[in-house]
């Protein structure tokens, strides 16, 4: 057997605590898959004497990260600090540029740092991995770099993150509001105390940005995806959402189009009985179609402390193995620079949900706001007065230009004396 | 760019043919992805003159496949040839006996021989690899080999074969029987004029043994598989199984008992809502329960000229890439050898469908049969007659040892003047 993988990890929160028990746990596993032991001899955390129920004998403690990246006795970095900059992208970038291979889980930074990431891994000869990174348990990195490299894909899309799934999940089965179901995820560990990052759609938008680089061949453009949260969906839409057939469901999308590779996050109405649809829970699911494979679906937990240190560990085999790949399938200087494209110009069905004043004329106004902006309505439900004394109105509108509908229902809007919330949620038919 | 790695193709039926069409069509990002150029150097069929709507312009012919595996001008054979033995596993062993690796869509071949050919492959050497013989277009080989590495899977299972499960859907759909959906299959292409392989269970049986060999580390042995095929299910099955809240599906599962990994294909009815009952058509689908990633499903054609052509390809950048790994994720020596199970101490629920004749005291004497072997019913439904004037009886029975529920149908059929069938459907609660 040959010279044993030596591994540093730095940061010791769940993610990290379980990959070094894992790596001793099953260190002999390990070994014959790699055909190599691998060893974890050092860790960095924040507060050395927490306890995390681990054992750290003869493992090396460090409170400074960055001297992990310089040790003679170390192969591989482990990052599982987080945060899209500071301390682990130093980290990072030193581990690479003395020679280290690179594991970690840190989305933020990948989406905001990728392309210059993977760069500094190329010129440093080393491997940057992070599975980890995109869905959790699910091994969709190689899936889509390796498994499906021979295809030209027309759309990868998902669902990417678990807490939004689980919260739609349970406003669906229970008919509650989102407020009282997120403060329910918040209570079970789901979600974070702010929750901005899993509810408004961000965490989603990481990992899709990482997803359209591999499945597209262009560089890592964050700000490039459009993202729309959950927040504004009420327990109303859901019950109409059934209704219509349909399921909301928080997706995103890189497809490409005629204006370059689209790039968004949004809730969105899916027919009840798509597969996508009965994703549920903190479950998450990703779908590429791709021209000679055909459409493949792969669901699992796309969070938690297990699934992602399973991922970060069979990076560390992989690197054991010797198995490299560039980081983004292609060499940097193969990937293509996409442009944000222009979500107004999309065309697609809608749900529109509106509160308006119950005055005389008010629907026939409607119509013909709607009939001038060359946007018409399919199914309509003229339901109960709010409390506000509003007429709760709920269209499915035919296929529309979304700025056709916008500045539709932006005139609608103004026949109310304040202002009062539309919902409008894109229909997709997959 | 370094040197070109160069391909010889045996056998171009379908798959191969679309393999040397997309490695041409493909080959500038083929390159990219590879880190060097591939090229088919060298091709071999049965028959030089049929037109395959290929160019094969610079590309070697040869009648007989065997001189690939000795060329000087070849890395890599990919073997697309079929059959578990003769000339295909000839040119398998010749072409690692002198060095090359090989790519291969032979499941029958590396069901039979799958622990030899690995061993051969570890004293060359060379890369032995195999993502298009286990459905197709999904690349679960990799997912299992290399993103599940860390983990102790208790189960793999799933929807092994395409055409089983075209039919099935189309006797769900329909309401017709079996005999008349195979001939629309047999017509459509998607099952051969001997349809054994695929609506007996075979094809899936060789995919599920090379699957419980790569999640369970042991040897591959594909004479433990319990298989049963779909040929029983009728049209009434079916309908029984819908009033149930079941679907009917042709599984096949591996997964730990004390017994050892029990290997199995046969029907089963599984609850309508869970995800593999919506595995419609002729989709595949492969589950694995795992302890750290947790449930990952993975979806997509499992059969086919393109997703097959996609699978043998990544196999091929893999090993321009240089990335190996070991046949079946452990090196020979470290895999078990695995005991077959006995199937008839699987405890399960059942659905069992008979015709009886119809006597005074027939039913009460069925419970009495029953009750001695400790098997009861939960559901029953009593129909009409059939065509035999018989009394046609279906039971939800609860969970009980397959032995049990074995020697009281027999005893029950006993009550009969002539033999006829009867029916039993595992029901699995996933």
């Amino acid at each position: 057997m040959s010279k044993t993988l030596r591994v540093a990890i730095a940061g010791l929160g769940t993610v990290g605590a379980e990959t070094v028990r894992l790596l001793a746990k099953r260190s002999r596993i390990i070994a014959s898959h790699a055909g190599r032991p691998v060893m974890v001899v050092a860790v960095s955390a924040n507060s050395k004497n927490k306890n995390r129920g681990l054992d750290l004998t003869g493992i090396d403690w460090t409170d400074d990260p960055l001297t992990l990246a310089i040790r003679d006795d170390v192969d591989v970095v482990c990052e599982l600090i987080g945060g899209s900059d500071g301390v682990a992208k130093n980290l990072v970038e030193a581990a690479m540029a003395s020679g280290k291979s690179v594991v970690t889980a840190n989305k933020a930074m990948l989406a905001h740092h990728g392309t210059e990431l993977a760069s500094k891994a190329e010129n440093a000869g080393v491997v940057l991995a992070y599975e980890a990174a995109v869905a959790g348990g699910i091994p969709i990195v190689r899936t889509i770099r390796d498994g499906l490299v021979i295809n030209e894909l027309s759309r990868v899309y998902g669902i990417l993150n678990g807490t939004s799934n689980y919260i739609l999940t349970a406003m669906h089965e229970t008919g509650r509001d989102f407020n009282e179901v997120l403060a329910e995820a918040q209570e079970l560990g789901y979600t974070e105390a702010d929750p901005s990052c899993d509810v408004d759609g961000i965490d989603a938008a990481y990992k899709l940005s990482l997803l359209s680089a591999l499945a597209f061949g262009h560089t890592v453009d964050f700000k490039a995806v459009h993202i729309e949260g959950i927040r504004s969906i009420s327990a109303v839409d859901i019950a109409y959402a059934k209704k219509f057939g349909y399921r909301i469901k928080l997706l995103g999308f890189a497809e490409k189009t005629n204006d370059g590779i689209r790039q968004r996050v949004h809730p969105c109405m899916v027919p009840k009985d798509t597969l996508i649809a009965k994703v549920e829970g903190v479950f998450n699911a990703v779908i590429a179609d791709a021209d000679s494979a055909g459409t493949t679906l792969h669901y699992g937990r796309g969070a938690g402390a297990d699934p992602t240190a399973s991922a970060v560990i069979s990076d560390i085999v992989d690197i054991a193995l010797g198995r490299g790949a560039p980081v983004f399938g292609l060499p940097v200087d193969k990937l293509f620079a996409n442009q944000k494209t222009r979500q107004e110009l999309v065309r697609c069905r809608y749900y529109v949900r509106i509160a308006l004043i119950d005055r005389p004329g008010v629907l026939a106004h409607v119509r013909t706001v709607m009939r001038n902006q060359d946007v018409s309505m399919d199914l309509f439900i003229h339901n109960d007065h709010n409390q506000h004394e509003k007429m709760l109105l709920a269209f499915i509108i035919h296929e529309a230009e979304e700025n056709s509908l916008r500045k539709a229902m932006d005139e609608i809007i103004n026949l109310n004396d304040d202002e009062d919330l539309t919902v409008i949620i894109r229909i997709v038919d997959l």
